[in-house]
């Protein structure tokens, strides 16, 4: 299927992942899943609801999932591998009151599903929490299966 | 075991189950674990230790429980399959100063041990978090294991 | 390796652990995964950034991550058995205003690679949410891959 060809044809592009300096890893996998750290949203940092619309925070729930990707790319070699998405959570830093975390993970979601149709749909957690690291506005993980 | 008879002669029942119109899934399995997306409580709306007491947010943890295996079931058909509970990530739309979140989502430990005996005890954690979807006061996403 | 040893010559130790009162387990393992339950600091009760600084918070995530290691000795036996650590969640209980959570759980990362060197290094989520379990500073929980 080609998922980059996908990405590309979208107008998005996968960021660079260079080795982590710290003693994480962007993603590990054991047996046929791999999970990603959870990846930020550097062009999004505030709260959804004050600094940032739900439209724009849909935009930042893209940017992390192609980090996801990137992520998992860095770790299996080539998206293709990929068997199915598993489990995504999706964390949104809310200002207080905002609680529409669903239409902000959508931007998730609904990338996954474009760019491996069936396979691309998944479980799912959308929470709002306190802070994210460096007040981005958006966090996402993911557990994807993988071939052999 | 007949998990099913077990839930109704405690006079529960599972929420009904359709195909999820956006791009997720009520679950998913990979291997033999099957991850649920997070359950909200849609009868418990708004927070814990304001418009909720802990025994009003333990039957709302119920409530989610119930949903996470109607998810479940909607996906491997048979909630008798299950052979093993392996781990709760309860979630609890805290008012401020409220903690005692272990206690609400006792709600939903108690209904797993009941309905599927040692088999039912699980790794858990139980997290105050800032909001939810809809304003729920609770959400709860569960592994299950489940035989081939 | 001799995970215990590197533990008692860093003058640390793993706390005591019983069979759970309630229903839930220190960890379950699953195949070749061991999730553990969420793991406190009961030396550290309140919020980072207010009560306590990020140099006592990383100590929080230190003692954090030595339970769930005896967690997992509790249901393996043998903490040698780990071939990977997998997944951290790690669970800040911010201030408002306070988003530093990765330098905080650095403090269980960092103990992880010392122990385990190269199959310590682990995909990791660091966030801050509302309120913790009796008011811990700092939550943590650990997926392990284990040999058979």
């Amino acid at each position: 299927m080609n998922i980059e060809k996908k990405i590309a044809a979208k107008g998005l592009e996968l960021p660079d992942r260079q080795p982590v300096v710290s003693n994480i890893e962007h993603a590990v996998r054991t047996g046929n899943l791999v999970y990603t750290s959870g990846n930020t949203s550097p062009n999004h940092v505030g709260k959804v609801g004050t600094d940032f619309t739900i439209e724009e925070a849909y935009q930042a729930a893209v940017d992390c999932t192609l980090g996801c990707l990137a992520s998992t790319k860095h770790v299996i070699g080539d998206l293709d591998k990929i068997t199915r998405v598993v489990k995504v959570l999706g964390l949104v830093n809310c200002a207080p009151g905002f609680f529409n975390t669903s239409a902000v993970i959508h931007g998730c979601s609904d990338l996954l599903v474009e760019l491996f149709e069936e396979k691309g749909r998944h479980a799912r957690s959308a929470v709002g929490v306190a802070e994210l690291p460096a007040n981005s506005a958006v966090e996402i993980e993911i557990i994807f299966e993988v071939a052999n």
